[in-house]
């Protein structure tokens, strides 16, 4: 449902001359919207450093890092050499290690190769003591599928909680049918060790001719991707063609149905299949048409905000919001919709170490926005 | 999600002047609006007798038919002598009985006594043949609590496939705390055999103190009730307070949980408890905060439009919509907003046996409507 959702004031913040602290009143919290960072580009994940700074990956192929004080102008070097920007793809989804303390090790999903012969890959690299560069940089996995155009990367990715870290895929977009072949990464998410070799409980180890890094397939292009604070469980969404945006919980060994059930569309009009649900495809536990583009998940746990706990967050780059759900026992029983006032065109959603959520917006003027509890 | 609704066009009906048949895109059916019959006044409940017509109620105290030819002037006559109109109160909910087409039973709840003190009552009568009057009227059933004014009635009734009747109530508005307590039947769902006698496997016809007919409670004014056409699961939804409109699936002896945890909150801005869940109580499968007011419920199955089969359709009269649900082993899993273009109250919507889709609305000007799908 579309809340009663007002923006009751524009209040000037005392810290910067250009952020504008937006009040929001919405269904269960009162918050400001306080800009963090101006000056980003095409910005498209955060990782958050202990010591306070936020990592954020610019899609053009820029590691930036936002202080307290904005957005420092320098960038991190040492990103691989080939990394490629071509439309969608190029540096793209950013974690840490879970002992990143002790070994600073920054994980990122990237495009390799040329604009007419790319894949997704994932590589890992120390990032030294003041933040300025990548170092012993190595790329620990790499789709086995190039495709000749820009679209459809994936590149979101999580670590479990037993150390395996997720990489999510996509079709390609030109390649769908692949996403029902397992001889091939492409429409797939893969689960590897930290140094990208295959776990051996992976789903497909002992399948002949499948590959077995793939954890779950069936996907079109996963770009949300989070781990439920409390029960551990692997919550992604996906973009659907012309309608048919999923929310999915991932087993393993799992067929999301892609390109053979979908509730979406082609861009030409004609249905992509009759079906939307079939034996061994696994029903969406969330579908939007028409489609919203979301981008960014995160299931919130933190003090800052106890009303939203164990809900779920989804930013949108079409649908220009930020979409809350509330689950119970894994399903969705309530929907509100935030931001919609904004218009800030959604790409990543995380909450920080701080409880409080923050944002990426893809807009004319980019920019890192940090939503923080008013208590009344 | 609000779909991508468009009046595509308006066509004048041919059969009359007053009908203009709305035609709707919606995700996926189009479907035309075409008014049956103009003329209702606050018309609440609907029944489909087998001989074509429709039985619709006017909450003021009448019992209307409606042809082919429109609305019949002439009310049904012998509606019971302590019938009260008395603002949400009047004729409610009503239901033929299973054996209709050999014993002519039609079912209804109204609300009984003065304006001062009223309760809401069953009852039911033979019709006759050329639908002008209910004869051998007799009440059934009634709440064993007068409230002191019109409000939250509940009033919806529902065979159930063993051949007992549900009829949902409300806690009267001013006796929320009653809701709560077995040995009234303020704000429960009551199960009754087909003569008001009490069901011997009635959840709490054992337990002492507490109302035999009770079967389910903690409910704060139900004004949908559908049984699912495959499972056999009994559906309904409840108006919150400010915030908290609840679907619910209704299971025997359990306790829906108004007031002692709800997600709504006072007219007056207060909250109504700290709780939103709490042991021993149910969950909703679905809220609605903020209101939008619901009444009426369909569980659809029917030729007319496959691709809604299994869906639940709900009219809500403050969000002046027709909301759809996809639902997938019990839970939500898309929502779409239909008719929002029309800004229509409805306070009603059915499957007809023709599987066509039946509104009324509560306007100034109040129609009962049928959605007819196109055949592209």
């Amino acid at each position: 449902m579309r809340t009663g959702l007002a923006l009751a004031a524009i209040l000037m913040s005392s810290t910067a001359a250009l952020a504008q602290d937006v009040l929001v009143e919405s269904e269960q919290a009162d918050f400001t919207i306080e800009t963090v960072a101006t000056g980003l580009e095409f910005p498209w994940s955060m990782a958050f450093l202990p010591s306070g700074e936020v990592l954020v990956s610019e899609r053009d192929g820029r590691l930036r890092v936002v202080t307290e004080a904005g957005l420092r102008e320098a960038e991190v070097t040492g990103l691989p050499d080939d990394l490629v920007s071509v439309r969608q793809g190029g540096l793209l989804g950013l974690e840490l290690h879970p002992q990143f303390e002790s070994n600073r090790l920054v994980y990122f999903a990237y495009a390799a190769g040329t604009e007419s012969a790319n894949h997704t890959a994932l590589a890992r690299g120390r990032i030294n003591e003041d933040l300025t560069a990548l170092e012993n940089v190595e790329t620990i996995f790499r789709v086995n599928f190039d495709k000749e155009r820009g679209f459809h990367f994936g590149g979101r990715v999580h670590f479990l909680g037993d150390g395996t870290v997720l990489l999510s895929l996509g079709d390609g977009g030109m390649h769908r049918n692949e996403s029902q072949n397992l001889d091939n990464h492409i429409g797939t998410m893969v689960r590897l060790n930290d140094d990208g070799s295959v776990p051996f409980d992976n789903p497909f180890v002992s399948t002949r001719g499948a590959q077995p890094e793939i954890y779950s397939y069936g996907h079109r292009n996963v770009q949300g991707l989070d781990i439920h604070p409390e029960t551990g469980e692997i919550w992604t969404h996906e973009h659907g063609a012309r309608g048919g945006d999923e929310i999915n919980r991932i087993e393993p060994g799992l067929n999301y149905g892609w390109p053979q059930v979908t509730y979406g569309i082609n861009y030409d009009g004609t249905p992509v299949t009759d079906a939307t649900e079939g034996e061994g495809y696994e029903e969406p536990n969330w579908y939007w048409t028409p489609s919203i583009a979301p981008s960014g998940l995160t299931i919130y746990e933190g003090d800052a905000f106890p009303q939203w706990q164990g809900d779920m967050f989804v930013g949108a780059l079409a649908g220009a919001m930020l979409l809350r759900y509330e689950m119970h026992n894994g399903a969705f029983i309530s929907e509100e919709e935030l931001l919609t006032d904004l218009g800030h065109r959604i790409r990543d959603v995380q909450t920080g170490p701080d409880g409080l959520i923050y944002i990426l917006t893809d807009d004319a003027e980019d920019r890192l926005l940090r939503l923080t509890p008013v208590i009344n």
